[in-house]
C-alpha cells in the first residue's frame, strides 16, 4: 500500500468521527473506570489519551475509579485481614483510612499522573474535597431474611451530589478524576461502589453517557452471544429469566437507574480492547451493550 | 481482517491525531480554497468535512475562496470579452460588478451553503461587510520597464484589514467564509486576488497557519520531486536559481511575507488529494511543501 | 432669519425628537427596503444616513432589502425570458443564481458599501449564511381552483428564522443587511418575498416596529385619502369591502401578522420623501399608515 | 410652508447631527452648570432635555453645578454676614453647613429631579459619597503681597479625584449630577470653585470636552466681537495684553489646563441661549468660544 | 491577667462570630439609624464602624436615617413654626426644602463622611436619586373620624422603590446610605418616615434583616420586661391587649409587614447600648426585640 | 460582669478587628500548617475554625500541610526502615507510594475533612493535580565536601508552580489544601519539604503573608527572648552571628525568601497557642516573629 494511499484512509477515519464529534460536542460523559484497564500498561495509556483526547474534541470526561484489587493488595500488606458480608468488603475505620490512602493517594494520583503526561490536565478528586459526595451508612440485610441489619462499617451509598466543583474544573481546561469516597454528615469517610458513584454523578450532571469499563465483552444473551443494543424493558425482560444474573446485575441496575434519569445512554464495554472508550464514543463500532430508556 | 481488528486500527489512528490537536488547539487557521478542490464535487463535499472537523476540535479555520474560473465563464455568457495584462484581468466597473456576484453571490454562498450541510455554521462576507477589507488601487507597471503605470481597473491590493467582525465570527460557532473583495476609501469595490488576501489576513489574526490549496503536488525540485519543508532563506534561493518561477512565484511570496510576519508555518498543498486539508493538519502525512521561517 | 435663530431652531428640532428616542431605545427595528428609495441617489443617501443616525442613538435598525427589478434587468441581459405565476416569478435553478448573484452579491453589497460610506459598519447577509433562514417550497395553488398544485420553482418561504447571527451584530457595534434567500433542509436557495422575510424577522426579533418603504402614499380609503392609523380590525374590515386590494394586500397581511405576533406597530410609509425613515421614528410626522394590534 | 416640507426640513435637520453624534459617541463632556441657565425655568428645562438626550444618542454628560448667588441667598435668610476674599467667600463651619445643606440638598436635588422629569436618572454626588473628591485647604496669600496667608476658612482645592463611583454610574443609564464639595483627609468639608471641579474631572476622566456654560457671549477681542476658536497659546497672548481679565480668567484657566492635560476642547459658552448644550455638541453652529490645546 | 490570655480571650471572641458571619453572608441588612445612635460622638463612631465591619464580612449593609431634631433645630433658625398633626410634622414647600437641605445636604453627608473616616465608601443618596423612591401624598383623615382629609402638605408615603441604584452600590464596594425623600410623579418631593422607607427597602431588597435603632429596650411586656422574641401573631396579640401602644406601633407595623413579606427577621434594638448593630448580627447577645414571621 | 457588659466586651473586640480586616481584605495567606496544631484535637479545630473565618471575612487562605511523624508512623506499621540523609528521608519508588498515600490520601483528606466540618468548602490538592508543581529531584552534596552527589530518591524541590487551579479555587468559595508533592517532567513523584512549597507558593501567588505554624515561639535571640519583629537584614546578621541555627535555618530560609520577592510579611509562630492563626492576622497580639524585607 503506498504512503498516499496509507494516508487517505487515516484521513477518511478522521472525517468518518465527524458526526460523532458534533452529537456529543459540549456534553459530559462520565466513565467508570476500572479491572484491566487500569493495570495493563498498554491500556492504561490509551485510557488516558482517549480521555484527553474526548477533552480536546469538546467532550467533557469525568472519570470515577475503582480500586478494590490495590486495597486488597494493601491490606494484606499491612497484615489486615478482610472479610466480605454479599460482596461488600467489612470495613472498619483502620480500613477505612487504607482505603482513603489507596485510592485518594495512590491510584487516583497515578491516573492524574497518567493524563497529564498525555498533555491533558487532570484534578484528583475524593468525595470530601468540597464535601460534594455526601454519603450515609450502607443498610444491609441479613442473609437469612429476618429483619436484622447487618454492621459492614464504613461502607456507604450517596446520599446526594454537589456538582458544583466538578462542573466548575469540567468548564474548564480541567478533568476531573474521583475517587468513590464519600462523606457523612458527620465527616466520617465513607467507601463507595464506583459504579454507583458514577450513576449518580452521571444523573447529577445531566450526562450525556454513563461508560461502565469492565472485563466482559459486555451483557450476553444465554448462547453467549453479544447483546449490543437493549432498551430498560428489556434489560428488565432479561433479568427476570434470569438471563442477567450475578456480577452483572450491580452494573446493569447502575445503568438503568442513569437512562431512567436523565442520561441518554449508558454503556457496559469491554475495557480490554484497545482504545474501548474512543471506539465506543468516536465511531460506530460498539464494543459493548448499549442501554437506553424506554 | 476482522470486524474487532478494523475498529482497533480506526482507533489507533484518531489516537494519533491527538498531538496535532494539542498543537493547534484555540489557534486559527487560513485557508486559501480554489483550484479543483472547489470544483469536483466529491473534493468539494470532503473540504467541507474538513473544515466543519476543525472548528469541532477546537481549531478556527478561516476560509479565502477564489473564484477566476467561475467569473471567466459568467463574462463569456454575458457576452463580455475578457482581456488579461500580466495575468490579472483587466476590470472595468462593469466586469467588477459581475466579479462582485460571482464570487460574492453565487461562489461564497455555494461553500457557505455546502459547510453548512456538513453541520457547520458558516457566515459569508464579503471585505465590504463592516468595511473589513480596506483596498486600493493596485498600480502595474508597464512592460516596457519604462515608468509608466498601466491601467488595469477595479483590481486591487489589500491596505488594511480590521479584524474585528471575523474575530467576532471566530470566537463564536460561526466559520467565516470570506471573498476576496476589497472596498476602497471612497466606496469602488476592488478585486484582490485571493492568495493575497488569505496571506494578509493570516497576518493580521496572528494565525498559526496559512494553508494555500492548490493543484500542485507543492514546490518540486528541478527534478520535480516535492520538497516537503523549506525555510525562507532556502525558499529565497530557490527563486533565485529559476526553481521556482512562473505561478507558483505569487503564491510562494504570499506564504513568504506570512512567515516573517508572525505566522508559524506556510504550506503549499494539494487540493486534489482527499481529505488534504485534514491531512496536512491532524497526521504526520504531508501532502505539499510546508514552509516556515528563519 | 438670523443666523442665531435658526441654530435655535435647528436645537429645538433635535429637541423634539427625545421622546421618540427615548421611547425606542434599544429596541429593534426592521425595515424592508425597496421601491424609489433604492434606485434613486439622492433617496439612497437619506436612507443611508437615517439608517446610521437610527443605530448611533441607540435604536437597532436590520434592513431586509428586495431587488425585483434589478433581478429582472439582469436576467434580460443574459438573455433569460421570465415567466410569472400569479404574480411570482418562475425560478428555475438557473434563475435562482441569477437571483442569488443580484441579491446577494450586487444589491446587498451596494447597500452595505452605501452605509459604511456614511460611517455605519453593516454586514451583509443570505438566509444561508449561519443557515438562519430555513426555507421550504411555496405551494401555489393552480388558479383553476383545482386541487392541482403549480410548480413555479425555487420560491420559497420561511420555515423559521435563528436569530442568533442577526442578534450578535445588533448587540455590536454593526447593522444587519439581509438579502431575502432562504435555504431548504436539503441546502437549496429559495427566493423569498422580502415583505415577507422582513414580517417574519420583526416577530422573531421580537421588534418594535416593522416599517415597509413603498412606493405609494400609504393605506387609501376608495376616495384616495391617506388613512394614518389603523387597529387590526380596521383593516380587517378594509379588505372585506375591497378599500384595500391588488398590490397592497400582501404588504397589509405582513403587517398584520407581524402586530399580531408581538411587534407594536407596522408601517407601511412612502419612500419616496426625503428621510421617510426618520420621519418616521423620530418626529411626529407621519408619512404613510401605522397599524397596530386590537 | 406646506406640512410636508415643514417635516422634511426637520429630517434634514436631525440628520445633519449624524456627524457629531458619531464623533463625539461613547465619550465623557463634563459640563460646569450654573448661571442664568441655572435660574430661568425655560432655559433649566431646556439643558435639562438637552442632558438627557445626550445621555440617549450615547454621549455620557457629567453635570458639575454651582450655587452661590443660592447660597448667599440663604445666608442673608439665616442672618448670617458674607465676608468675601479676593472674591471668594469666607467660610467658617457655619458657613460651610449651610453650603453643604444648599448645594447639596437643595441645588443638587432640585437638578437632579428636573433631569428625572426629562426621563433621564440623575444621581446626585457631593465630593464626599464615595470619598471622590478629595479636598486640602485652598491657600490664599493675602493682597499686600507679603508672605502672610489669610485664613478663608473651609475653601479648598481639589487634591485627588477617584473616578470609580462617576464611572460606575457613567457606565450604565445613570447621569452624575456633583456639587462641588470636597472632603479633606480629616473629613472635613470643602468648599471648591464648581468650574475648578469640573475641569479636574474632565482631565481625570478623561473626557472629550469640558463646556462651561455662563453668562457671557463667551472670549471677546478688544473690541467686543466674539472670538470663536482659541488655541492654547493664543489664549496665553490674550491673556498677556490684557484682552482676557477679571472675571474671565479662572474660568479660561480651567479650560487651559484642561486642554493640556488630553481633554481635546474647552468650550466657554452662552447659557443664557436656549439649548446651548446640544448647539454646542450637536450642530455646527458655535454658541461660545472653543479652546484647543497646541 | 497575661497578655497571652488576653489575647487567647480576644481570639475566642472573633472565632465566635463565625457561625453568624456564615449564617448572614452575601445577605443583605437594611437599618434604619436615628435617635441617640446618630447623636452622641463615642455611638456614631461604634455605627460606622459596625458598618464598615459588616461590609467587609461580606454583608451587605444598607442605611436609612431620620433626622426630625435636626430638621426641628433648623426650623426654630430660621424662624419658621413648626406645626404637628397627628405627630406629623405639616409640611408646607418652603418647609420641605428645609427638610430636603438638612436631610439630604447635612445629616446623609455627615453619615457619608462618618462611614468613609472608618475606611467605608459610603454614597449618599435621596429618593430623588435616579428616581428610585416614588411617593405619593399621605392621606389622613381627620381626628373627628368624619370623611374629611387633612392636608399636612408634602408628607409622603412609599408607592414603588426602584432598587437598581441601590443593588448596583451594594454589589460593589460602596455602602448605600439614604435620606427618607421621595419623589412624586408630578416631581414634587415628599417627606417620608425613615422606619417606612426602610422597611420598604426591606422589603423591595428582599433583606435578611430589618433593623431599627431605637432609644427604647426593644419591646416590653407589661411588667416592663424585655420581650426577646416574637412572632407576628404574638405581636399581634399584644396590640390588641395593648401592651405595645404609641410610639411603638408604628415602629412595631413596620417590622410586621416587612416579616409578611419576605424578609426573615425584624429588629427593634436598643442604639444607645455601644456597637447595636454588631452585637445583634454577629454575637448571641441579643439587645432588644427580635420579630419573625407565623 | 453583667450579661450586657460582656456581650459589650465581645462587641468591642470584635471592631478591633477592623482595621485588620480591612487592611487584607482579597489578599492571599499561604499557611505552612503542621506541628502539635496537625495533631492536638483542640488545637485542628481551631485551626480548622480560623481558616473558615477568613476565607467568610474576605481574605483567601492557601494551606499547604506536612505530615513527616505520620509518613513515619505509617512506614514503621508496613515494617519500612527510615534512613535520613543531613535530616531529609531517603525516598525510595516505594516509600514514595506510602509517602502519596499518607500525605494525599490521609492527612490531606482529614485537614479537608475538618475544614468542612467547620462550614468551610475545602478542596485538597497534590502537585500533581493540574500539574500544578513542577519538581526536579533535589541535589545533595556529600558532607565529605566532595563534589560528589547523593542518591536520596525522590526528594524533590520546586521548579515551577502553575498558578491556575489554586487561584480557580481561590476566586470561588473554595480554599485550597495542598500536600508538598510535586511531579517531575517524567511523570514521577517527588516529596518536597512543606515549608518550601508554602514559600513558593506564596511568592507565585503574590499573597500578603507566609505564615509558618511551628511548635517553637518563634525566633529567639540569645538569651532565649522571642524577637517579635526582624528586617531581612537583621534576619541574615543573626544568622551570621549564629543565634539562628539548626532546625530553625529553613524556615527562615523561607521567610527571607519570600519577603526578598514580593510577600509583605513572613511569619514564624507559634502554633501551640489557641486560634495563633487568627490572632497572628486580625489582632495586634503577635504569637511569634514577623520578617519583612528591607
Amino acid at each position: 500500500m503506498s504512503i498516499e494511499t496509507a494516508a487517505q484512509r487515516k484521513a477518511t477515519i478522521l472525517a468518518e468521527a465527524l458526526p460523532y464529534i458534533q452529537r456529543f460536542h459540549g456534553k459530559t460523559i462520565v466513565i467508570k473506570y476500572g479491572g484491566n484497564a487500569m493495570t495493563e500498561e498498554a491500556l492504561k495509556l490509551q485510557f488516558a489519551r482517549d480521555v484527553v483526547l474526548l477533552k480536546l474534541v469538546g467532550i467533557n470526561p469525568v472519570v470515577v475509579h475503582g480500586g478494590g484489587p490495590q486495597i486488597g493488595d494493601f491490606l494484606k500488606r499491612v497484615g489486615k485481614q478482610s472479610e466480605f458480608v454479599q460482596g461488600m468488603r467489612v470495613t472498619d475505620r483502620e480500613t477505612m483510612d487504607i482505603v482513603e490512602m489507596v485510592l485518594g493517594g495512590l491510584v487516583n494520583k497515578e491516573i492524574v499522573s497518567l493524563i497529564n503526561q498525555q498533555g491533558g490536565r487532570a484534578v484528583g478528586l475524593s468525595g470530601k474535597d468540597g464535601g460534594f459526595i455526601r454519603a450515609r451508612r450502607l443498610k444491609v440485610k441479613g442473609s437469612a431474611g429476618d429483619s436484622e441489619w447487618l454492621d459492614i462499617g464504613q461502607v456507604g451509598e450517596v446520599e446526594r451530589i454537589d456538582p458544583e466543583i466538578v462542573s466548575l474544573l469540567d468548564s474548564r481546561d480541567f478533568i476531573p478524576v474521583i475517587a468513590p469516597i464519600g462523606e457523612g454528615s458527620d465527616g466520617e469517610a465513607y467507601n463507595i461502589n464506583a459504579d454507583l458513584v458514577a450513576g449518580n454523578l452521571a444523573q447529577t450532571l445531566k450526562a450525556e453517557k454513563l461508560v461502565l469499563l469492565t472485563n466482559t465483552q459486555g451483557v450476553l444473551d444465554k448462547r453467549g452471544n453479544l447483546l449490543t443494543g437493549l432498551t430498560a424493558a428489556e434489560v428488565q425482560g432479561l433479568i427476570a429469566d434470569g438471563t442477567i444474573y450475578g456480577g452483572m446485575l450491580p452494573k446493569i441496575d447502575c445503568a438503568l437507574r442513569a437512562v431512567c434519569n436523565g442520561v441518554s445512554t449508558a454503556h457496559i464495554i469491554d475495557g480490554r480492547v484497545p482504545h474501548a472508550l474512543l471506539l465506543e464514543v468516536l465511531t460506530d463500532a460498539g464494543v459493548g451493550t448499549l442501554i437506553k430508556g424506554g
